[in-house]
């Protein structure tokens, strides 16, 4: 099994050429390394084995009562951010992968079936804010859980008292709240709308914006 | 008062467990300190008393003329990115909160009145290009006024020239440019499509993913 | 030409006022700096000449057929995330501005022309997983070219296959797949939704967000 490891390693080498095959281990041995630290400072609020996080990532928990078990080989890019709350079970199945800039926030139940794979941007809670103010308390919880081999588009945002089944895809864009079946593709209809634009003179609009781009 | 305070700190402690709630609270003390290294950097152009950016979180005034006005126990949390610029007046009342990766660009005037929560990747922006080009210059400015105790959901976009009373819910992923009354919940209406996904194989399709995500 | 530039430098002083000015250049100073790094680091897989990436920004190439060409004056702001992998070619026109927490991930070609502006949270991919597993391998690649002085807004995803035509604008919040002739507003059309909150009670409601805030 070493010997088998070392060749498909060897092969990546030779594919992908020596120095970005390089840049490349060496950027996911500190990503590995960024995810060891976590689990040396929250003990047992983290049950992982081998798992990797880049720059910017962090996990935060702030209850003891709260769970993350995180599975084999999961893997985070950048800058997510994973927080956890009251007695929240959060669970990422072997082989999550999470792109950059996602956020999970979690106070009851959120679970990741494994090969999941997970775009930038998306966030996903397991509650939301009481705004009516009403006697079920300041957070209103629902379980998320998302089933194994799941594809969830860039941009989507997945709101709580949520079910998706295996093999589901999210499209882009989405916003998901209830269930969702297996092998389903999901996606919010969009209508496209296209007008001309008339300007005061070509000249001025080529020019403007890259002023005005200083401030935006 | 300080008695008060030591009290509702043990209850902290007791309620989130020792580690947890050290580890929560050494996290926002940097955080109070990242936010006042800004007010020393950047002079009298922060007002400000107590708040707290983590993380990633940055503050950029332009101008001399622009003002950043931060009340009591603001919080920001992750990647924030705030910039000011010509003559841009931002106010964030006390006890506003902020989450993961939102931006917020001020060139005219911004201001977000107490205890208002802003969920992650919202951007608000008081100006747009002038991609017309017209006399009007290279920016189009609007003020954007948000009430108190607004919650303002993930990935929301706020545009120049808009007004959200107080009290107001803007739900996740809605493109806000106008007026939202008080007490009054914005959405954009959505409809959700679902279709059957086919596969050529299922073994195909679990392996698949999973060598793709590297590029993803 | 030299003489010029510092006139201009002086002026831009005597506006901004002094400290604003300074502050600004030497944050100019080190994103210029940051992407010197990867242009050493890369050798000959990154082809630019002076360019900037401000903090958390990163590239990432994962094979030596992969080329990411950048032109002059190209400003990528806080946190953007750049990878390429496989044959891609990555082609960023002069004066390219892109802003905080865009992706742009390409393993077939993405081109973006001179002068266009890529607002905050924007991603761009060239590929999509192949859910349904067919014979056409595990991505699914088709090209992005986006013209010169577009203007893509705030949060939009940008899907393979899609070409955007000079001077177009692409509205916030919008999904693009497909073709987008030049001098064209594009955008998803969205219907507004209000609806009235009642509340179980108003000094309640006022209080509530403040502490659930911690959690989410």
């Amino acid at each position: 099994m070493i010997g088998k490891a070392i060749a498909a390693w060897g092969t990546q080498f030779r594919s992908r050429g020596l120095l970005p095959a390089i840049l490349m281990n060496v950027s996911q041995l500190l990503a590995f390394a960024r995810a060891f630290r976590y689990r040396l400072l929250y003990g047992r609020s983290i049950l992982a084995s081998v798992f990797a996080m880049q720059g910017g990532s962090t996990i935060e928990i702030f209850n003891k009562r709260a769970r993350c078990r995180v599975g084999r080989f999961v893997f985070m890019r950048k800058n997510i951010s994973i927080r956890l709350d009251d007695e929240g079970q959060l669970t990422l199945g072997d082989h999550v992968f999470i792109n950059d800039n996602c956020t999970i926030n979690c106070a009851l139940r959120v679970s990741i079936g494994e090969y999941t794979k997970i775009a930038p941007n998306v966030c996903i809670n397991d509650h939301d804010h009481n705004f009516r103010g009403d006697a079920e308390g300041h957070l209103l919880k629902g379980e998320v859980v998302i089933g194994s081999n799941v594809w969830i588009g860039t941009g989507s945002i997945i709101l709580r008292d949520t079910v998706i089944g295996d093999n589901a895809v999210i499209a882009a864009g989405s916003i998901v709240k209830g269930y969702v079946p297996s092998d389903t593709l999901f996606m919010n209809k969009r209508e496209k709308h296209f007008s001309a634009i008339s300007r005061a003179s070509e000249e001025e609009a080529v020019r403007a914006p890259a002023k005005g781009a200083e401030a935006i």
